[in-house]
């Protein structure tokens, strides 16, 4: 009789059956190192994104013509990372295995490395796109080794290739691991379409950090870094990557209640806009 | 395949047929003539229930054991009050028609007009029962009738007899013409169980401005009058209404980014609850 | 014997009788559909221009050089819109018919219809030029056609040749209804100079609603959009007009509120002290 | 021709000539030693106020009714308390000298000193009621006598009677002294009754520290102290003050900043209105 | 040569040699369930401390009198709490082999686990007194045992006798548990004075989650349950205690971020400086 | 026992003696004529280091390779600036005299009076290198002379040679006084490298008013200048000034309350991460 309110991402009210693309929240931030909330990130992209438009006008296309269903936030236990992702991990292949592509919502960045593994087992060739201000490469941090600042380190583990984009701080070892590891653009995306090309009709895994803008343009976020690149560069390196054989994104680290005017939400709520008009099939 | 978040408010999930209690939101706040924003109290009294508990060891109850339906936002224009007070009215009288018992949530207090538009067609002999630190009596304001500011003048207006408790604020000329009108308990709940036992069988309507609580206990309000009343008194105020035959109930003016502490929110999701409680079939 | 303090925007103390440029606000609000607070802008403006100097580095004029009044805000009711559009138009047209400039201060971006209303009935021939970053061309909004959303659409409907620039935002109908009714610079003010020789010698009216700056300079506005200009590319803009003959401007959509660090406001008084020094006569 | 806003506090708006009753602002906290900001009540009283009514209900008075005046705030310098202090006896002796009642808004606490300095010397055996949770006894702070810390010590240094209601904090010394040269009860307003009986037909000033409230009431305070007073009880002691022969009145402490809901404004507001109801001639 | 900042709670600037009472920090707050930031608890008490007096006038003591040593915090890991638990009772077995009174900061509740294994190894007969909104009898919480939601329930298991005052919020199933194994008393602190009677000689530890205080009084935290106890009643209830063989302390759940008037902080300083004050030797 | 907690900045943890850098604060801001605050920049700017790397990418250098002490903050009366300014000279002096490098964090600018009479009596021929939005060259304001205001015209007095970069603000005579007695590059950076050039050999101290930086890179302070640079100038600008002989340094006007997003203390940390790296002997 009447019509309920819905709390999915704008239009995206497709059915899980029906849709191509799968757009999934893991509310997770117990690693966090400084400033937590990042696990309230999901819950405020959907509920702020009835302040935008489902139109694009950098990519000329609306969300409406697709079918994209936004299943919600997991339901993750809190502290010990160890069950958290291997919940992520069953969702993202559940996702993978129905020929559908998931867009994560972090949540902060370890949740990527639940993503990761179900990745890795069914494209063990993947390579990952980073785009982040850390270099998140640590060994381990305060004795632990599953934590956000070592979460690009574990999925070099896996087998992915990584190559980062944007980053900015780190420890003077673990950058000097990364040397030797992965590929590393300090500061911006140079480089950022040649290595597309290169990576032409690979399986590319795509992780947004959006601690990767300055603080300026993105404040709500647990560790910000002064020096970060503008919304428009962010923009047009992720529409950089259409073209690529994305098999899976994810967009981690706004923590809302960090930034009152609501702007690094609505920063997060576009970038997701555009990812999914960008990638979803 | 994977279980969606709910925004709905804590296990109000039964379906509209099943349920013997609705519960909607009416986000209006366009009359509001200080500070608005009590279009944000619905979602964020939802979004926060996630804090709350279902059991109420005030009551003794659980709303497990309860069939309600959290049917969500009306979606309301905005600036002319009157298709909004349309669709209101059309919400109410359906619930209403169909058997059942709507809680409706805020939005200003102007909203409480159209609910009771309903209600008094289908019960011309009701009874309102309001809470509030304002009389809303006026006649107009800045040469207009319908805003929150006149809301109760409006109601009797209809025909509804009113007795209004915990009221600490007005004009010398409303609160002059409630003296011949209405029945008005100044600053607190003095009279309350008499008014019960006096009401006993006769159709009663609810309206909870949680602005009757003090500042310190509710900041997240349009218009904070200090010197209100305390949550327990209100608590018990509301449990005293029990053995009534209420026939619609509302909560208004959470205005919850006025708090950017979210104890509001807590606060009226807790009295949601309790009246959910209190008065579900 | 004391000195009142007052709370004119800064030096802007002349007489009306005196003053060649009148300001004045329109703290409404009501239409905002998505984070209200616009009502507040006005005051917010003037109490915080005491932070400001009266001279401009960027013009080398200095505000006491000018006679300005600052006449204050209108006293406008709430909700319905009709009114308040009618007390808009008389006191912008009674400015016009005074020999004087009006610059109006925002509230939420349809009071610009009220001023256009008095500003075409004197000027037929009018061209507007528009700064924002939505297109606000809308037929009609959840119904209703008086809104924030559409007010360019009723301001071309007085005959009025709109030339927007800075446009990132809109649905695609509206935008594919600009394409044939409006002229619309998407993201920045590219081609503006040359519009401004065109238009030499035409009656000119200037809106500028701030949300064309990036959120990350202008938080405090209730639809940020992500991907804004800079500070001095708007300023440039509003520089670049000088020479044009300007009949009237305004300046909206500051939400104080939203913007806990104050900066919205600080940007917002010092677009509108440049404002003053290009064209107070 | 338009209406100019005004900032005046509520209704205060007759002329100086007229009013039997003067509010002035003082705008300073430079020695305040936590958390400066009281420098913004003035403002923020005066402008919040559009939020309250002119009638009391606990009066049963309206400020329509008397003759009262809002100068506005003094223009004082920032830093070194001596020409502040100045500034303020002027004030205050010019209105004393005039025949009209003084009531002061703050500002920190040792603004005071400079309208006792005013009094003493026009009314020599002068008491003074000093509602506050600190005692403000210290003979020096930091190295520096004029401060928040001392000021009840200063007045009595200046001859001044000093009974103080509601005190909770101090230093072992302080209190030490203040029990050789002041009257103090802890914690609440028990024995003002009496008070007001014994000073019957003698000259008192009336200083209220709005932070003699629980911080739960009015958290936007330099130096909150939880365990203070409810609303009512101030309230009370304030009504309870009536019938006194008043020579002048300030309420101090407000820092509205520091309470992002408001609410600490609110009740400032409400003092002063009840304030002037009880004593404005 | 220069005097260092010291961030030492007020006062407590002994040596751990020298000292017999022992504070820190633990800061962890990864199984927090709602609103985290519990982590940030002792750092803002000490650093706003500088707010409060050493002296109490409850008590006519000060801190000065005592040798008191704040040690800091613990540099936990994130995430799992397995090792933070192990750290916590290793940091307070020492304190009490050295002969000590710890009185630890939190926090969340969980930590009090890792105490309270350091003192049932030492004194097997130890009761706990617990202050609190929230019962925390949880058997399991979405699958986890070690969690705040259940951290009493892992108490009682150790082998110590838990009486709970203030509760006002538990699921129906935690509360059934807790009537047969644990001692409840519900909303209030009646029956406290005898207890403390019966329990003289035996020794006790005492925990104090702040969120028993109504969130008018302290919103900083996070899971805000209005319906509280006031600042006095909690006051008068540590005071109570005095007397008692009390062998160690925690205070927790102060979420400093949560409440930007700084109010929550300063009421937890006065809290822990009533009960240094009260049980220091 | 156990690891005390400590409040130096990242990694300043060298002795007095041993360290050829002293950071100290001087937490002063009673001549800030708009928004107070800068008191609590020194303490935010440690407290939020913990979020920082010690490691710089810009510089490829490491605070841990450094001999640096954080003396913490000098402890200040607060109102009249003289006694203040006569410890910050003794701090300096001492430093000076020790053979040291001082770096002083503010507070307001004023602060940097104290250290320039320090300095000028040891190095006479002495140039400031001067960034800030401010021109700082007042000669009164509100009839006092030592206000942050008109600092640089006080240094300048004492005979030290002022280059200005970034101004964007000024009265009109203070501008024109300017032009005849400093020199000063409005708006940016631009000649800073010919003047570091020109200044080889010569003493030089370096004072950064943050509020340089554009307010959307840096809300948080009192007067915030819409316009100014980014944080990549800023940094380029500072690491522009290596090679110069420079005998001290300040970091001033950072208010950390006015932005709750914490980004304008990451960024003001950082950029005195980036100072110490550059100057630090």
């Amino acid at each position: 009789m009447m019509q309920a309110s819905r709390d999915a991402f704008l239009e995206c009210t497709s059915s899980y059956e029906a849709a191509q693309t799968v757009l999934f929240g893991a509310p997770y931030d117990s690693t966090t190192s400084f400033r937590p909330g990042a696990r309230f990130g999901p819950r405020a992209i959907r509920a702020e994104s009835f302040g935008l438009e489902s139109f694009s006008p950098y990519q000329d296309r609306d969300l409406t013509d697709y079918k994209i269903f936004d299943a919600g936030d997991l339901e993750l236990p809190f502290g010990d990372p160890v069950p958290v992702l291997e919940q992520i991990e069953t969702a993202t292949g559940t996702i993978l295995d129905d020929g559908k592509l998931p867009l994560m919502l972090g949540g902060e960045h370890l949740i990527t490395l639940g993503a990761m593994r179900a990745v890795t087992k069914r494209y063990p060739d993947v390579a990952i796109i980073h785009f982040d201000a850390h270099a998140d490469l640590r060994a381990e941090y305060l004795g632990e080794t599953l934590t956000h600042a070592g979460v690009m380190r574990q999925c070099a583990a896996l087998g992915a290739e990584v190559f980062q984009f944007g980053i900015r701080s780190g420890d003077r070892e673990e950058l000097r691991w990364g040397r030797d590891h992965v590929t590393t653009r300090m500061f911006d995306f140079a480089g950022l379409p040649e290595l597309v090309s290169r990576l032409s009709g690979r399986n590319v895994y795509v992780t947004v950090d959006l601690d990767v803008l300055d603080p300026s343009v993105f404040p709500g976020t647990g560790t910000p870094e002064p020096g970060g690149v503008s919304f428009a560069a962010l923009l047009d390196a992720c529409l950089a990557l259409r073209g690529l054989s994305v098999v899976g994104l994810d967009v981690v680290e706004l923590a809302p209640m960090l930034d009152p005017s609501g702007v690094s939400t609505a920063v997060a709520g576009k970038i997701v806009r555009e990812l999914l008009l960008a990638f979803a099939r």
